[in-house]
């Protein structure tokens, strides 16, 4: 009764991978890559491994094959494999594999900059376009660090961001993991945010977590009309998740005037299905299921069907949030495709959709969701 | 080794709906019917809309052959459909169609009586029984516009408790939408509420939201023994989400006496998991999954099964929360049925269950519990 | 493709309960027997029980077959078999039949001492190693209780859990039940700990609610090195569901210095998620998924998939929280065993883990993770 080719169509679908990093310009030692396949800054506990989990799983099964290795091959062997073949040869492997037509790269992470491919190196690496999210608290420190006087501050912000207007396809604000979504919900006034940024110190001025500061560079993200993404639940250690919750959102939500930017809640993990309800009721609001993906691994259809519940199917996106190794940006790619065919196959079995209508939504999740919102 | 017959002896089974709502009495436009399928009040972005998504899917599946058109037709097709049918005959042939036995009518929505179908009309389009289920804020609200003054207000609230209590079926609060439920989990003297109800302005007569006049009316509602509903969880974006976990419930139904009324929490997604510990560990406890599954559609069952984990089987009870249009009144049926047929037949197959159990459980949760409960 | 005996393999795979407690020394009463079934203290409402449940089902669906019944006896009958049994009897093939190789029994529970078996007793009727966890609140109890000044409180404290360093595998914390886990973060000091010790009433004494004694309790446990269990989220309805989310020690776990002791946080649900990901950023984070597992019975398989989502497989273990009745013990074990080769057979025929792999992994929740980290 369905087509035999649903999995087959959603594996040749492009992708737009709307919230990703770039690659490590260099080749990790074995140390270093365990880390890079965790959320964890510190090496796991002794007889124990990073690697022996989903994410780990899913890299012996899925990328192995792509290094010419067999499928399930031992941890060493992989590493060895990928020394031997180098970084680039790997990167260039990989990225070209996961089907992603488009990558909107976030160049705001911090310390990694001189060992990431630039965004022209990674598209030449992926064959694919290549666009920015600029990191709205990466513009404000690089001002802050220039020594600007205070009550410059909130103009010459507003500048730099219309400075990158034209060049960037959206921006990034990290407030849950510099204060959590707990803030208050207003727009802080210039005066406001000018008395926040002389109270500054100089730590303050090179990372910022003061809440009036992180909420002036949110209303002003919000301000340009340009998508802005917002992180939401799972990440490292450092932030406090139940904090990230996306719900806590609403009151600032229902602030937002009819000019505001489109929100994109990303990752959301374990938030997931308050993200999808938010997504619902907020027509600006959308949202991923990146990260969360990558690292359940055999085990992540469960919540890619968790993130088809509630939300309009115009409002989902891909996302790998991948940072550093490019077997996150593979695993990503292949897991999404993989637990959407499950997904929309057993709605379509169940005989609840149409084959047809699942094929549409697929390709609306994979592609045309993002190329829509972000007008690229 | 199961029989081939529970999802069809699922499908008969009588239902009660222990918390809906009636129907609109006119044919809604086609953005106002979009907008009548979805818990936002605003209208989906270009692009966009609110009938792609799972509970439009459903629409199309299910109600489109009981309109006379074919499965999974086009919106459009629908909806002109639905408007030379007319609402009286869509509503009949709908709400027919569920297999609903007796219909609990939350009557206190606000801004909606004049335009929806009384409790008599109601019964006559859906050929069968129904009650009332009065909203302790309605109740209050009308006292309070009456001009009452203050400090005769607790009395009279109790008189007007007393006055419906032979004819409702039982009471609803709707503080998770006006408050929250971190409230203070006392009950409030009745000079407490005077003072309280004294500082309301006129707005604040109109809509009540001052948490001492709610908490009053939500004790005077469980001291009348009658079942008392409480939205929980998923609703419009008026609310705080996470302040209408029921979990935050604990340290009031700590303080409820033997006497007090039964707790009804209603729709509960996304703590519907929080729900059924709730009605493990307090013996007045019930919910149900209403509002979540008919907007998760195909992907509802995985809910159904979820809310089958931690509540002892005399807890769950079957509710639409469906308001004014009968094609939300049919999904919810459909789809609950659909849902618990798919968790028990699992539960069968797996050989942890025996077939005659699993139709025994299904009867107390489409009909059994509500009955008892309610004593209707 | 995948070898036929996965399941039978996970069925003979030996356990470590790493949580448990002893069986009651005597045969309770019906009313008894079904409030031992469930967190809830009181019993069932007219007209339901709490043996209509998920947890009940499996009883009769697990253990009537090892006390000569039928598959599915009727709960009467059960009863009536169980008493002409005799505890003893009951307690030896159940306990026998659960497959556990060790338990590590928590026998700090409060009321229940002089009617459970001894862990000597309990070794007896298991035929299997037994090894103490002692709980930090209780041997607090017990020095306060005996009249202790306050200013030696710490020092005496401190040697407590040295004299039991050589005999116990571990300590357990109830600071979840006894105040929540937002605790403020850090280690309080003796003087702190000597002043709230010194406020502290009879009743204090004799019951710690006192979040600064708490606190140096358990700051007190980690200093140890050995294991430190934590009690987090679903128990009975003392406890404040939300206030038990494991994320809420995010602050605290950040604090612990490098030579703090494994943290191993019991049971988790609804909370299973958060767990998971605590046990993927911190290093000294372990997780069970236990209690939840024995209430939600034929339901339980897809709260085990849950537990597999994040967390490196080194840092899952096994518990069933089973207390008084041998059937806890003997349901915990079995749906375990039963959950756990659900999901991983469903890894291996999508083609995503290796059989050879899923085997190890079941060895490593099973037994192998509580033993490296026990040292047993």
């Amino acid at each position: 009764m369905t087509p035999p080719t649903l999995r087959d169509r959603i594996e040749r679908l492009p992708l737009v991978d709307h919230h990703v990093h770039s690659v490590l310009q260099r080749d990790p030692s074995d140390a270093e890559f365990e880390l890079l396949l965790t959320e964890s800054s510190l090496p796991a506990p002794a007889g124990t491994s990073h690697l022996d989990s989903q994410v780990g799983f899913a890299l012996r099964r899925h990328c192995a094959p792509l290094l010419d290795l067999p499928r399930h091959a031992e941890p060493g062997r992989y590493l060895e494999q990928r020394g031997l073949l180098g970084h680039r040869e790997v990167a260039r492997r990989l990225l070209r594999a996961s089907g992603v037509s488009a990558s909107l790269i976030d160049t705001g992470t911090v310390g990694g900059e001189t060992e990431l491919a630039t965004n022209a190196e990674f598209a030449e690496l992926a064959d694919h376009e290549v666009h920015e999210i600029v990191r709205l608290e990466s513009t404000a420190e690089e001002l802050l660090r220039s020594g600007i006087a205070a009550e410059h501050f909130p103009d010459a912000f507003r500048r730099a961001l219309d400075a990158v207007r034209g060049s960037a396809a959206g921006f990034k604000s990290i407030i849950a993991y510099r204060f959590g979504f707990d803030f208050a919900p207003q727009r802080p006034s210039d005066a406001e945010t000018v008395a926040a940024v002389d109270a500054l110190g100089p730590g303050g001025r090179e990372r910022i977590d003061d809440p009036t500061v992180l909420r002036f560079l949110l209303w002003c993200g919000v301000d340009t009309g340009l998508p802005v993404q917002l992180h939401v639940g799972y990440g490292d250690a450092d932030l406090d998740l139940w904090r990230c919750n996306p719900a806590l959102l609403m009151p600032w939500l229902r602030l937002l005037p009819d000019s505001a930017s489109p929100i994109m809640l990303l990752h959301c993990y374990p938030y997931h299905r308050e993200a999808g309800y938010l997504a619902q009721v907020f027509p600006r609001v959308y949202f991923d299921l990146g990260l969360g993906i990558n690292y359940s691994g055999a085990a992540s259809s469960a919540i890619i069907r968790e993130g088809l519940e509630l939300a309009p199917f115009g409002k989902l996106l891909y996302s790998s949030d991948a940072w550093g190794v490019p077997e996150l940006h593979l695993l990503g790619a292949r897991l999404w495709r993989r637990g959407l065919a499950i997904a929309l196959q057993e709605f379509v079995d169940a005989d609840e959709w149409s084959a047809q209508e699942a094929i549409r939504v697929a390709r609306l999740v994979c592609e045309g969701n993002a190329r829509r919102v972000y007008a690229r």
